[in-house]
């Protein structure tokens, strides 16, 4: 079963280079970026004025191959694929929850942006903490290392 | 630009019709399902039991067209798309975060599921609040409704 999406959009940021890049948006504080969404697509742009955060789906264009075990960046174990947010994925999705700053025509500006420049956009949801139905959260090999998100960097090993 | 995705597997819900389901995991508290990743992906699962919860990516497989504007379940007056959860987006997307109560070979039981039954499933992400930095939150044309979630349903209107 082939499932075949098309962009909606084009994320820049200040990130050309796979390596040195912040890993999550909890590392990306204050970085600022851009979704350009293509004029076909900005009528559905309306109303998200009024959120403070949005979701971006997104396809990691620069995967050449999926692996089922990676080390991750904060670990020097491999993990299972599906037990990190490693690029390599089967499926290359991305997902990140920026801040919405402005929407500017078809333009979004935004921050907290953890995102490789000229990545392609797929999907753009609305973040809303209440639908979201989650105690007693546990995070796995990620409970020990979770807090370096903040400073830790990319290299190249998903290269 | 095409991308072409593959299904890892399949959501496995009590949901087989589009109307009166739970519209968000938040609606859908204490009902079951399971996920069934197909056996070439089964290696990448390791690891995945450390997790409470877990990101569901996947297909809304009964969608047949997308529109920019549409009227939410939880609203009267049409929002841009991409201000909404509804299916019927330009990439028919859907993301659910659910509690993972077993890893079973390759199967999940899950729950909090508002998943219909049959539904592609494109990627697995382990849940990490610690990723997210969301403070001050708004949540737009949601901020009035969006404690209707836990009790409202769907209908037929995105068939």
């Amino acid at each position: 079963m082939d499932i075949t999406y098309h962009p909606i959009g084009i994320i820049h940021s200040p990130f050309h280079d796979i390596a040195a890049m912040p890993i999550q948006p909890s590392g990306a504080l204050g970085i600022r970026g851009e979704v350009e969404i293509y004029p076909q697509f900005a009528a559905g742009l309306q109303d998200l004025d009024g959120f403070s955060h949005v979701i971006l789906l997104y396809h990691f264009h620069r995967v050449q191959e999926a692996k089922l075990r990676v080390v991750p960046f904060m670990d020097s174990e491999p993990r299972g694929i599906f037990a990190t947010r490693a690029p390599k994925r089967p499926n290359p999705l991305g997902m990140s929850v920026v801040r919405l700053l402005a929407v500017e025509g078809a333009r979004l500006r935004i921050e907290n942006v953890d995102v490789l420049d000229g990545t392609p956009l797929l999907d753009l949801k609305p973040y809303v903490p209440a639908f979201v139905h989650a105690t007693d959260v546990r995070v796995g090999w990620l409970e020990r290392v979770q807090a370096q998100v903040r400073t830790h960097r990319s290299d190249r090993r998903f290269q």
